[in-house]
């Protein structure tokens, strides 16, 4: 749970109003201007392509990010953890989906609390599913009513994580949740977290290949028992072009493409995708110059390193190491290394992680070398685990 | 900086007498009889080798875990950041060294601050630097007045990190500081991070015989223009039974110690150290149930994985991959898999940044399958980067 209060430290306010070079480092900057390029250039893709747009709020945490995503035509916003649930609905935001399983009793409690809380709001809470005794508790813990929360059933559609591992293992769930007046069958759970991150756009043509081949033949088996899935939702950053494309997707959860990062860039763009800009920074500086190698103030406490070790921007530098307060650099083709106290901004190898170190972001118009702080961000669920 | 209020949630506060099931997951558990016993031994250790030990907070992030270690001999605690060092001065540490460089005008204003305050209340500051611009902006920043801040010269002894390259390097910055009225030249740090983990005893030993031979050499060189080195200090928990026998050192630096991880377990036991136990866990569920694997409910936003996958505390298994809410299990040697909902304790691949992803700490007394919580200990330093 977040527990950090909804106004920014007196420190952080003062920058408003004032140019980048008064934010002190290491910090986590937002270039405004790149974000919403990035944001309604993912608006218009799924609006063109008659998609529904649902931006996964694991990448942002960011209430305030989630409403403006909502205001371009988003239909609502994904989570994977109840109390990011709980955080985005208490700042306002009452389209929520967890797009995962819960398994817990307690939790369960707060789902159920929380899917009559939006329902009473006009909004709607939605969960993920992919076992019998996960539907079962859910129903119990809901209790009486009708149609209190959407349940997508998770099939595995190659990344080997969640989900049940057949389409004919979706059926048996299907005809579960449709035993239960308190749960709307809602659709099924479709996305290969693995397929994002392959790096040519024909391996991820095949990946996806064989995800819509998995997705019809589960709407197949069970339109043969009398049920529908009314949506399928799923998609990332590195695929949405060709789930839109399908056929068979209604809904895209891609998140990252608002702020891209250092992963997604090493992927072969796919001219059916729109491009992406970077738009989330770690803002750092040189706090030690020897000869053969500079170490800047931010390490993996500062930005993730799960998907690979940060780009400089704009330098002909490379990250050779990290720990968790500094990064290494050396230069690259014989260019000069930067002098002690010089300003440089990190892109991180994973957006996601990286907002979740941060209890604000700094958000920047005009560009990150003549800008000026507009805003300050929160991170709304930032350590939201459980 | 880090922002928490002062007292921990009311769901967290509720577990105080609770037995370990009443844990929500994923949680961050220490289990207090093992600490108890590590932070013993090691305060031991140290008294009985005659060295200073001075552990460092950036493992832990706590002032009440801080102050115990002083309670047990410790003379005062490390941090690398001067955002941590305000909040555990806040929290009542008044003995602190960050060892690490500060460079921004910002900061140093704020390192001066801390440091006055710190005098006026019979406590101390110290701080590293490894450059003469350091130097000399730390003293125009502390302004007039004598003996302020204690300062160490890094010397780089095989991390390829901060620090001066070689030990002719230290001559200067020892006459610079020895210029200044307001800093007091204390000694050298001198830490080799990279021989933490090198994993057989032989290989550390050879590290560090290079370490000590560049310490001697620094010493011999700064007496030869009339000046001392007070005091050496660094060592890790891979290490300090070589610092604390090597006639060079005075003070320990070690900080896993207390918790102990993974990376740190895969060490080849050195006979000459005390052998340290598991106490930092992650409580985790099993929220899908497959035929080939299971995936529990931490991923790398609940445990970091810079240093490698977590283990799983006592049981046949082991983790085949780990996304951010998320850690993929499989059995080993043919054992069943564990069944859905059940409670699993992961074993942190690197303990410092998997505190930095918490607020609070669990502490339970008694063991993790009977033990009753405790308290909370709070992680103040969390997202203290600056």
């Amino acid at each position: 749970m977040n527990s950090a209060p909804e106004s920014a430290p007196a420190r952080l306010q003062t920058l408003i109003g004032q140019g980048v070079a008064a934010i002190d480092t290491p910090a986590l900057v937002v270039d405004l201007d790149a974000m919403e390029r990035n944001l309604q250039r993912m608006a218009d893709y799924a609006k063109a392509h008659g998609m529904k747009l649902r931006p996964h709020a694991k990448m942002h945490k960011s209430a305030t990010l989630g409403q403006r995503q909502m205001q371009a035509g988003a239909v609502g916003l994904c989570v994977q953890k109840t109390s990011e649930a709980e955080a985005l609905a208490a700042a306002g935001v009452h389209d929520l989906y967890i797009s995962n399983e819960v398994i817990a009793p307690a939790k369960l409690a707060r789902v159920a609390t929380l899917a009559r809380q939006l329902a009473a709001q006009g909004g709607r809470l939605a969960i993920a599913v992919d076992s019998l005794p996960g539907i079962e508790h859910l129903a119990q813990t809901l209790g009486r009513g009708e149609n209190l929360i959407d349940v997508y059933i998770e099939l595995d559609v190659g990344q080997k994580r969640c989900g049940v591992a057949t389409p004919a293992d979706v059926v048996p769930l299907a005809q579960a949740i449709a035993r239960h007046p308190a749960l709307r069958l809602a659709g099924l759970q479709a996305y290969n977290g693995r397929a994002q991150h392959l790096r040519t756009v024909a391996e991820r043509h095949a990946a996806l290949a064989e995800v819509v081949r998995l997705v019809q033949e589960t709407r197949r088996l069970v339109e043969a028992v009398g049920l529908k899935l009314p949506l399928v939702t799923g998609a990332g950053s590195g695929t949405f072009g060709l789930e839109a494309t399908s056929g068979v997707f209604g809904e895209l959860q891609a998140g990252s493409y608002l702020f891209m990062d250092g992963d997604y860039a090493r992927n072969e763009a796919d001219p059916a995708q729109p491009v992406f800009e970077h738009a989330l920074f770690v803002k750092t500086q040189v706090m030690s110059a020897s000869a053969g190698h500079v170490v800047v103030d931010a390490g993996h406490k500062s930005h993730a390193i799960d998907s690979g070790l940060p780009r400089v921007h704009g330098e002909a530098l490379e990250a050779t190491g990290c720990s968790d307060e500094h990064t290494t650099l050396r230069a690259t083709g014989g260019a000069p290394l930067p002098a002690l106290g010089s300003t440089l901004w990190l892109i991180p190898g994973h957006c996601d992680p990286t907002v979740n170190l941060h209890d604000w972001m700094i958000g920047v118009r005009g560009g990150l070398q003549a800008g000026t702080v507009e805003e300050l961000i929160r991170v709304d669920t930032r350590g939201c685990l459980d």
